[in-house]
């Protein structure tokens, strides 16, 4: 395993099952100890680069780093970026990196935070770039998982709403195939998870299933990954209020499932996950969405190189 | 007296005669040792939540948080947050409860603060809902008149401009009620203080007079607090040009006001209060603004539990 | 040479020569041992009050005062500012100066932020007002020239690009005039130095030419200053890219030049300064970037009287 120090958080491909782990054990000591870590990013700073809004992702960031006793400054909008006048995201991060020690940037293209991360020489945390990868969000989903069942392998995890354009679906997907888990993709037609995807998958040895309905898959899953079905991705809105009807998770929707089945959502839902369901438990979202914290603070801190 | 640490701050109403004055109190602390506090709140966050913008109350409570050490991360704007994408309130608040450790919050939205407090596991900061409350505004308000009279007690007050629409005025003035003060509304027709506030300061005994004009109220005041009119309230422009005439604080409408007589205005102001009153020793205003920090501070450290 | 401590940075015919150099030397220190200085400003706040935006100065300013331990706050948008309701400019910085320690401040209207040091406590720094004054930049220009060339005497530099709106070019090259340097002028027909600029150059004794193409001034030029063509300058878009093609840097172009020729630019640029030269030992725009930041330390330390 090679070292974090001066590492970039591109895209999960760029992780071996031990590094995973690696990161994962790491959270977990910030989570049980955070104090231990209290100051040792003082002094530092993270610039949180957001060319695209996600309020939640860039807290989660600024409210990591500033756990570890570091600072934090950025922008949260393109509006007020010096993008706006026309500047190259090349020129922005060789600027930028001479004001800060770490950057977490969320950009719509695709490729754009491994581009940045081929200019700077301080590390690049990718908080999404386009539909492409967002691995801050696929290590604490993993982080949720294992510290929820104990283990991440041989799960049986079912995937269910958009899984075609769902950028966290895949790159979860795919990590979870590698520690040997059984998927099961539930999605409407049309937003089936991509072929390449699934090649992916199969090369790989991973064992995973199709289906259109819920009700053939929820069989015994330990945990369900919920994505939002957006109605843009519709040409007649009479197709999607159909769809939706097959896809709004309430509890009479869960009837039949293991009481030991975990809900999981990257968040913000509208109405595919009904608020009823947060008193089961089932629901595990905000508790994964909290576990953003201490997983955010195991990869700066890996990078920074205070913590090996 | 119950305890502060984890006591939400959402409405005076919430609050005893007892309370406010031991808020008042520490207040008057963090005036005056502010260093004694300086790392009192160290590796503490607070969130800053602004729905909707109001860049002088943010400012203000991110500044009592960094005088007590601890750390800011927010959003100046429902722009850039995820509501923007149909999330819930509390879905956001449940979210950011486990990104901080205290939340400052404005929406447009009146009971919103309330609703938040019962879902968060952290302190809630009502920062203004609506145009229902704003307490920590009253707060400041109230910490301001005290320090300059000496007493809250038996002061003969004057509220001036828009007492419809005003949210620190309706709380401001049941709590000087409360303590005993004379009230003199004056406000233009159709503006005057809503006849539900009136009723509940009668039931307390409280003593209160209106006037449609300051001449009759100007006697021997001790406060005037003054609101701004907003255009916005007048269907025709006519009225509103010939109520402002009247509205407008000047040196020469301050003739034969008692020379001990102070100004206060919750800012920003635009045409209803001179500039020349500045250079004046009836001008309070600006002391009123600087006293948020203090008072803010003391809000802060109270539901902290660094103070009791 | 008069202390620095509560004086404001509006303009730099403010400073003298010994005042300036003074300024530079602190830089070189904050440069040099930034660790000396990490917990200067612990519980000091900066406030960033940018009426008009400009990531980069903004980030700028922000990370100096990070560097030196204190905290920020403010806002990089007038869209979220109480300016928009109206306020006028002398009543929000009296709020915000109870607020904060010191003040970073841009705004379009010339003269805002002399105006707003007339009505402070706490020390103004100009980072920008409209076509005037941006002293910070000016600075850490003259920064990077001497750190560069060893001296800020007797140099041969060469302006290029806009020179009649580049407020960055006017204050540069009237200090450098100061210096006893031989100024070369390079701008298409109408974006001329302004008449009174080269009037106080002349009446100062400064040693300045005036070209119309670059290929004549090259000789042997010790520093290139470029900024970029705006293309609203012209009423018609053929003359814009006539002008363009003769004021942009490539390699081709440097053909001829010193070897020790180094080029400078605020940033952002656009395709004035070509992506090719970054690679020559002629750019030293991102270095003069990251400059800004000891430059800032510099000015910051300096006011707060943290170092004299």
């Amino acid at each position: 395993m090679s070292t974090f120090e001066k590492r970039n958080i591109i895209s999960m491909r760029d992780f071996t099952k031990d590094e995973i782990l690696h990161v994962l054990e790491v959270a977990k000591v910030m989570d049980e100890e955070p104090s231990k870590y209290a100051h040792a990013l003082e002094g530092k700073i993270l610039a949180t680069l957001f060319f695209e809004p996600s309020t939640r992702t860039r807290l989660s960031f600024e409210s990591a780093m500033l756990r570890l006793g570091g600072g934090t400054m950025g922008f949260a909008d393109p509006g007020s970026s010096s993008s706006k006048k026309g500047e190259s995201l090349s020129d922005s991060i060789k600027i930028v990196e001479s004001y800060a020690d770490v950057i977490a940037m969320r950009h719509p293209v695709e490729g754009s935070a491994r581009l940045a991360s081929e200019i700077a020489d301080i590390p690049i945390l990718n908080a999404g770039d386009g539909s492409n990868q967002h691995p801050s969000q696929t290590f604490l989903d993993l982080y949720t998982i294992q510290q929820e069942k104990g283990t991440l392998e041989g799960l049986k995890v079912g995937f269910m709403g958009d899984l075609k354009y769902g950028r966290t679906v895949h790159s979860l997907a795919n990590a979870l195939g590698q520690f040997g888990c059984e998927l099961l993709f539930v999605s409407p037609k049309g937003l089936e998870m991509p072929s390449d995807s699934l090649e992916e998958l199969a090369r790989m040895g991973g064992k995973f299933k199709e289906f259109e309905n819920f009700e053939e898959a929820k069989g015994d899953l330990d945990i369900l990954y919920v994505t939002r079905i957006q109605r843009e991705r519709f040409g007649d809105d009479l197709d999607y209020d159909k769809v939706r009807e097959g896809y709004n998770i309430s509890k009479k929707f869960l009837e039949g499932c293991s009481p030991d089945l975990r809900i999981l959502h990257p968040l913000p839902r509208v109405d595919e996950l009904s608020a009823e369901v947060d008193e089961t438990p089932h629901a595990l979202y905000f508790r994964q969405a909290a576990n953003g914290i201490p997983t955010r603070m195991a990869l700066i801190a890996l990078v920074m190189g205070m913590v090996s």
